[in-house]
């Protein structure tokens, strides 16, 4: 019952529907489009038009915008192996399939009533959705988007009959898996997909984990949680020990902030042995121990940390903020744990990515409606780009990268 | 005298010439190519016809072959930011600017009489190469192959007049950095690509450095000493400290044998925590606890190993080994430290590349005209592919690695 392969349902129809409606505004034409690699391309999100614009990072350069894709609050992207479609999950449930090269809606299936983002296996084959409503991950063949696996969160509920859990922080694990976790029913799952039929196993976590990462190395699976201070942790290595707690009691003999808008985790940072946490309610990065997961420092910040991202050389820690004290980014020296540079790219600043090798780093201010882009070394802007309420910005090096 | 820049040289005619020599055997036409993402493509070198092969990792599919990229022996590639273009470093000095999408010669100059590798600069504006004869590296524009900064590699002979000496083991780092080694002069440079004027900082090492590797975060740069039992460490986050001498005394007490082949150090492989070695003139994998870099462990293997790379998940490390015994690859488990498998893919095997996130490897068998896909969770052969000489096996994913 709670796995449903090769469910055609009515999506070949809603494919050929969507596919059609995919259009390029900034005056590209299919015929003339010369070659080029996909390697330095990357999408942003515009949220309040539910359009992506296609970039170049290599010359700062707007390739085109592709319109269509419904509800783009809250949306992330993962990218096929080539590196030439981007999987976009909306908030309204749509699953969007853009191609990078021609600037067009390759696919389109609105997969449920309510999103909250996505992953891609391992090997390409598979883009899995974890949805809020109704509850549960949907796994999908990544070249078709038909559907192919349905996961049901379904747990006991406080009745004791079935109830079904908001799903979040779904993450692509090392051997074809997948990893997500209940809101409703504090635990965590994974979802094997390299079997002929796809195994779940499940476990308990604590209390209302509201999102999560996976490290690097697809090792250990760390996910928030609203309903304490602390973290669960499921070492990828060793799943028969189950879910352990980390970084307990965080925030203890400190006074709750209130909470605007709830970290992103996906941006937590792993850097030279630490890991960077952004804490929940309080104005702090938190800093752990990665040898056994202690918390080691806290650094204070200027407000409620959103995003807490390492650059790729691991020197920098740049860290986001929650409204109202959103206009500014700060920069943090990974081994003086120091603010050293306190940056204000514009109005209502939340997402940013590094380029691959770190060189650069693309930040967004919706309100400003603009992406500046930063030199990391000297911690300059050395771009401008003019955007429609940018959000989200994803860089087709993450086709390479497990967990992203 | 050190630096000569926009030194323009005869290489546009070169450029010209070679240009017109690329073609393309597998049938491949220009005119209806159809648009495809650069992201899971890759290079294979033939090393005794002087072409490379342009694979496809999702399909496991030969795309074409380029010809006309010279003596190919202990050559090695690195890409641009796009993806789309490999330089291929020859064993005669040439440097080759290879073009994935239309499978042709892009660029070519021979720029030395005899060289050992090469880098692209952080931001891919810069190419390097490590020049024997005459000793140096010479440093070219990415796009033209024009002739950027020329760095020869004068130090003060035993005679104590200028001498030049051959160099090894260059990288790229952060900062737009480059890292070499002198091998007859037991030095260490770095080349600062990112001011107006190329800076070179020189550093005391070891015995003779023959080849190094930079760590995933472009922090320690580490050199293999051919003269002594021992490696040589630059932590370039402190280069101001200097070089220091880590694992001395390898071999200490035991008998060193003969060594057929050197290793490769840019295949040494860190993952959770260790790093993993190949000891020279010994049958043994060293383990190095990176929190000191101590010596932890040795890892019996069943000849003198040549690479040791770690799998993208930090599980597995494969190591594969000099004449005579080298029909096998050793796969050790990166917890246990245990040899778990003994494969065979075929006569003189060294070669192998990882997919990005890990799923399979390629394995080249070069006197079996013979390429090899694993699976690394089954650790069973999943495609065959045929080619010529075989030897090294380069993806485009590297664009977005550093070091590599």
């Amino acid at each position: 019952m709670y796995l449903i392969r090769n469910v055609r349902l009515l999506m070949v129809g809603a494919l050929l529907l969507f596919g059609l409606l995919g259009c390029q505004s900034l005056g590209d034409t299919t015929a003339s489009r010369p070659l080029m690699g996909t390697g330095d391309l990357g999408l942003i999100v515009e949220r309040a038009t539910g359009s992506v614009l296609v970039i170049n990072t290599t010359r700062h350069e707007l390739l085109g915008r592709v319109e269509g894709l419904g509800d783009l609050s809250h949306a992330s992207v993962v990218y096929s192996r080539d590196g030439r479609f981007g999987y976009v999950f909306g908030r309204d449930g749509g699953l969007s399939k853009v191609d990078l090269l021609t600037r067009t809606l390759a696919g389109r299936v609105v997969q449920s009533g309510n999103s909250i983002g996505g992953a891609i296996s391992q090997d390409g084959r598979y883009v899995a959705v974890s949805n809020y409503e109704p509850g549960g991950v949907k796994v999908f063949d990544s070249n078709t988007l038909e559907l192919e696996v349905e996961v049901p969160a379904v747990y006991v509920g406080e009745d004791g009959g079935p109830a079904r859990s908001k799903t979040v922080g779904l993450v692509d694990a090392p051997g074809n898996r997948f990893v997500f976790s209940l809101f409703d029913a504090n635990q965590i799952w994974t979802l094997d997909m390299a079997e002929d039929t796809p195994q779940i196993v499940r476990l308990e976590a604590g209390d209302a984990p509201y999102d999560a990462l996976i490290t690097p190395d697809g090792r250990y699976y760390i996910a928030g949680l609203f309903g304490e201070d602390g973290l669960s942790m499921l070492d990828l290595w060793h799943s028969g020990q189950g879910v352990t707690e980390i970084l307990p009691g965080y925030g203890k003999g400190e006074q709750r902030l209130p909470v605007y808008k709830m970290p992103h985790l996906e941006g937590w940072a792993v850097a030279d042995g630490r890991a960077f946490f952004p804490a929940v309610g309080h104005h702090q990065v938190l800093v752990a121990n990665t040898e056994d997961w202690s918390l080691s420092d806290r650094i204070d910040v200027q407000g409620q940390p959103v995003f807490v991202m390492a650059s790729p050389d691991n020197r920098q820690i740049w860290v986001s903020f929650a409204h109202p004290r959103n206009d500014v980014i700060q920069v943090i020296d990974s081994q003086t744990l120091e603010v050293i540079k306190t940056l204000e790219p514009g109005k209502a600043v939340l997402h940013m990515e590094y380029t691959p090798r770190g060189e650069e780093v693309w930040v967004s201010a919706r309100d400003s409606n603009r992406v500046t882009v930063y030199n990391t070394r000297t911690l300059e802007p050395v771009a401008e780009l003019e955007a429609e309420k940018p959000s989200g910005i994803f860089f087709t090096s993450r086709a390479h990268t497990l967990g992203l």
